[in-house]
């Protein structure tokens, strides 16, 4: 097998930028590796005239990604269009159904159809893979989906916005609130001008639930993620966390349980010492537990152009070798539909209220929790905070059940010593 | 593709026993992931009697490994003997002559006959897989070897043995001088009785060597790696390093230069703050540095049962699902035979020099140092070592060639002023 690979890229921004200057630059190693050329026969983006740096003489246009898909020069579709629907799910369709492989970045578009385009490109022979799509280049969709094959995988941890770990970080090392410092990120770059996609945890929850499926031959749940943005993380809430050895990330975690598949994006306390809790800026952490191998982490760069091209030329040069294995590890068919976990596994919590300032608050408080079986660890009133009546209380508990704490807040909120919203934030021992 | 993948497993100690189990422990999984059961046919080891809590009844026995390796019923070939020839390699080349798939822990054995051994694979179309010889259950040889395919390594690293990485940290940690420290890690069971393949540096240049030939498509160069053990590390080193925010790591580094490759594994002083600085106990780390992907970082446990099977199950999984990339990435016979670089990359040093204490001597030495154009960042002398008319005196250069400092240091050497050997650590920058 030495006859060229074939590709044709569909976008032609960012990420389709850097696999062309990846395939040029790094050509002749390539064909080395891959054991055969990889050459790009086609091009297709929105705007054929815009000025990209890059001579695209060499290669045939198309206006239409779906057409590119269906040229018969073309063996492999990259896929960097991005967009949960539209033309890139429709290329990206065309291509597997004409028996093309297709290697994507589209987090968006595989937790959403994930499972549909696996079983497509199962039922026509071709390769889907998507290692872009999560920690950019980190190979971690390989490290989970080869590396720890021969391992039940017992917890899968990852921080997988940059862009939510810059903001976290440079709100603890300079003391800049959260919305001085987003300001800054989308000036830098690192944020969208709608930052929800980011901030809200949207992105990152995109790629727990590839990885999940990839974890646990479950079908790609994205909906099943429970996703909380980091906007409601205060500094006081980070000075806190650093007080008592945490400091707070975004994290994903994903876990089977015996009632099912515990899914979760939201920000954590994670020990200051562990490697999640050192991890610094825009660089994403994937961690792997699992039974025979004990703990994995992976560290590197998880967005950019050259990242990205790196994992989509491992893809490239993989299938150009002649592997086959199934999108998510398994064949569609046996990805199981997995129950959603009702509780998951417990936890201690960092919470943060907002009471009257008046004597008898803080055994009501308690009372409430204690009703609920919610355990006190500590309990202190926030230096800064008092003012006109209200004062803000930090508490952490011991482990108890999501449903048991919020039953408490619950109890609270509806009491008359609360005077604004309880914020609670997990605490994920390592 | 759904015949069962009939396994020999030649070796029942730590890492075979531990094969044996995950299969039987992780069975219905490792079958829906590689398509096919993956099932133990034969056995071998020195002891067919010897208690090991595992029941190989069902199993067929071989005495003699070599008979296993051409068993009819055997596809692949797990060499889990370890020792660089005798009976390990013996089998190796039979399994291998007669086109069985071979899967090996054996470092040894692969930094000096891997070339061979790889050539023997490619000539018979059988599959040679060796993640398990390398930082254990780390999947650092699928990373390199397919996850960073489409980059060229500017930089390859690692701190591949948890020995020399326990030694250092309890070293450091408790003020503990390096024997006492040696004689507790022989008692715990994680140092040799003979202790010069770990603390010398041996076991870690064979799996350094055995990187540096997938990473720059060169054939395995053993010897041709400069390794330096741990035991001239001194406890006044280590608290000098921190005091200037750095660490002590046994370091491996792996580099393409001009004139040839560079390979090397000795203590280094390492960023407190970097990834290989805040590395603690055991763990085995490896750094990646590439055109494209940036840095990116793998973090495990280096050795052990759980991990070194995790490993061998995943090379046995990619083999059962098809996967048959040549051993060192590209084919044997493109493997370049590179010429050693002869200085390789500047770099600071630490010194710490055993001289008279009397006056005008450190003039003397900066002058040697001078002489040979090493300039001197800092000089101070130990506050805990001078006694008896001897002084220690502890320097760092700024970056120079080895040479140059060596040449520098041999006159010192033979100067009077002199009272023992150097010591000259390289300040390794991430």
């Amino acid at each position: 097998m030495t006859d060229p690979l074939r590709i044709g890229i569909i976008g032609l921004g960012t990420v389709g930028g850097g696999v062309l200057k990846l395939l040029e630059t790094n050509a002749a190693l390539i064909t080395r590796r891959a054991g055969r050329p990889l050459v790009v026969a086609a091009v297709s983006a929105r705007n054929r005239t815009r000025e990209r740096g890059v001579d695209l003489s060499a290669f045939a246009w198309e206006d239409d990604p779906v057409a590119l898909a269906r040229r018969d020069d073309v063996d492999l579709v990259v896929e960097a269009m991005g967009g949960e629907d539209g033309p890139a799910k429709a290329a990206t369709e065309a291509a597997l159904g004409a028996g093309k492989h297709v290697v994507t970045a589209n987090k968006a578009m595989l937790a959403h159809h994930g499972q549909a385009l696996a079983e497509a490109a199962e039922a026509s022979g071709a390769a889907l893979r998507f290692e872009a799509a999560v920690a950019g280049g980190i190979p971690c969709v390989k490290a989970l989906g080869e590396g720890m094959a021969g391992n039940r995988i017992t917890r899968l941890m990852g921080v997988l916005n940059g862009t939510c770990n810059y903001i976290l970080t440079r709100m603890e090392a300079g003391g800049e609130p959260y919305a001085e410092v987003l300001e800054d990120a989308q000036r830098l770059g690192y944020a969208e001008a709608d930052p929800s996609f980011d901030v809200g945890g949207t992105d990152a929850a995109h790629k727990l639930a590839l990885m999940a499926a990839l974890a646990f031959g479950t079908r790609v749940d994205f909906d099943g993620v429970k996703t909380e943005g980091i906007d409601q993380v205060r500094l006081a809430d980070i000075a806190h966390a650093a007080e008592m050895g945490y400091r707070i990330k975004l994290l994903g975690v994903a876990r089977m349980h015996g009632d099912g598949l515990e899914q979760r994006m939201q920000p954590c306390l994670t020990p200051a010492g562990s490697p999640i809790g050192k991890l610094e800026g825009v660089t994403n952490m994937v961690v792997l537990e699992s039974d025979f191998a004990g703990r994995t982490v992976y560290e590197g760069p998880g967005a950019g152009a050259g990242p990205t091209a790196s994992a989509i030329a491992a893809d490239m040069i993989d299938i150009a070798r002649g592997a086959r294995t199934p999108a998510f590890g398994i064949p569609a068919a046996q990805l199981r539909a997995a129950p959603r976990a009702t509780g998951g596994a417990p936890a201690a919590y960092y919470l943060r209220l907002a009471l009257r300032d008046e004597s008898g608050v803080l055994a009501k408080v308690a009372a409430a929790l204690g009703a609920e079986g919610v355990s006190i660890h500590q309990m202190r009133q926030s230096a800064d905070a008092a003012e006109g009546g209200e004062a803000t209380v930090l508490i952490t508990t011991h482990e108890t059940h999501r449903d048991r704490l919020d039953a408490a807040l619950s109890t609270i909120a509806t009491s008359d010593v609360a005077t604004g919203p309880a914020v609670a934030i997990r605490i994920e021992q390592l």
